[in-house]
């Protein structure tokens, strides 16, 4: 399967400039034709998915209840597993590389359980963990993200 | 949000009719307009993505492992949720309503998950289940599905 | 490790005779020295606890939501996983055997799981699936799993 | 219920001090009357194990695989949940209050996870997440551990 997954993970209540960062990172993951998957709410994850939408990219949220209508308008593919952040693992799982903008202590969480499998973490304004790649703009994330898919 | 999802569930080493009639199914499902969501894997699941993805549906598969390699040709978006038949649980709660195509011990586990909580299971020569609505053929059991979801 | 699991299973809204058999199942689990597992909520669960509790046997509930005060009061290790009927799922995989007294949707998912992975289940007064070993008496049930746990 | 629960969170291939450090954790939790909850695992989880049951405690331990016996000998009582790393999430969810020793990633995402809850986590020699509230000793964390229980 050659699909390429890339997770956008960052708080739901993120604002300002950390929302139009996603919104870029997803608008490239969706102009380099791969899919995006976040946790399918709001903040990062909701500008995540409207960039991506904004090129006609795939998007998957994964989200933390029952019911889909929790997602964003912009999640194509919502599925809802009811295990609440419990669910940030099943992100990392399917993501094949994660990025991090902004967060709180969920996003921590992601980024712990992605760098404890061996997956690749940029960070964009996100929490300083050795063994995630900084990036300073959306582009050199989206970057380094596909050329971490490459090797 | 008005996205239709319709799991398809059924043995991963199904033969012969069951897997025509899965990939009819699948057909159906897509030209419906709906996403059809699986288990990933061969047999019944691999049938009904083909029969999806041979009318340009939408195919989701929820996979037991973390490799996304398992998932059959047919799977535009892999899951790998790496949690084994627990995985079932997630399928029936991303699923609208289910179809249930033949089907062993895996299956049954996902009927009585569905039926739990209330959800419709439509079921051609599976398991007789009190609550299972059963139908004949492809076509009808879609007719049925769609036909819940409008109540 | 040669401490042995042996799970109750059955509806949390069980009456009559399905009470006292599983509060007799608790009992001679208790007695032959195991540990009894089971949801942690009411009806069979509950009988079940009381019974092993009351030979002072150790008992563990995996409980669906997030409150431990959920748990009925004869559990004396409650696992609150948050993960709803999904957590049927860690029921099954952490016993060693299971025990079906009577049961609705939940209890058949249980069946269903276990049987698919090879673990045995001892049915009494429940779905006639294919695979379970059927006893009349909780003296027959609890002889048969421990049997079972001999091969 | 009035059981508590604490859980001891730290890396399975600890060594020296933290080893040390947790064994006398696990010795103080049993030594107040609670129940020690970890991954079942070696290392931090295994002295911990191993300090609680030097005092007749009850350990419970959570494993991400399938198989009972990869529990450390000073487990009371396994669950195999078969999840993986996923069940961290267990772990804090069953836990009234952490204490971590040492620790990588894993522990990481269990200090993310139990802070986005609200949950009181405290730290010896782990990792600096703020909110976490930190302890020089095994005594001192235990006792801020106790306190927090008492709010």
């Amino acid at each position: 399967m050659t699909i390429k997954i890339i997770a956008v993970i960052g708080a739901g209540d993120a604002e300002g400039e950390l929302l139009s960062t996603a919104e870029e990172v997803g608008r490239l993951i969706a102009q380099n034709g791969a899919v995006m998957v976040c946790g399918g709410l709001g903040g990062v994850m909701e500008a995540a998915a409207r960039g991506a939408k904004s090129l006609g990219g795939l998007t998957l949220g994964i989200l933390p209840g029952l019911d889909k209508n929790d997602a964003n308008p912009y999640i194509d593919v919502p599925v809802t597993t009811g295990m609440g952040d419990m669910r940030n693992a099943v992100i990392v799982r399917t993501a094949d590389v994660l990025i991090a903008v902004g967060g709180a202590y969920g996003t921590l969480s992601e980024i712990a359980l992605a760098l404890k499998t061996g997956k690749t973490v940029i960070g964009i304004n996100t929490w300083d963990i050795k063994g995630t790649i900084m990036a300073e703009s959306a582009e050199e994330a989206v970057n380094k993200a596909l050329a971490s898919l490459k090797l």
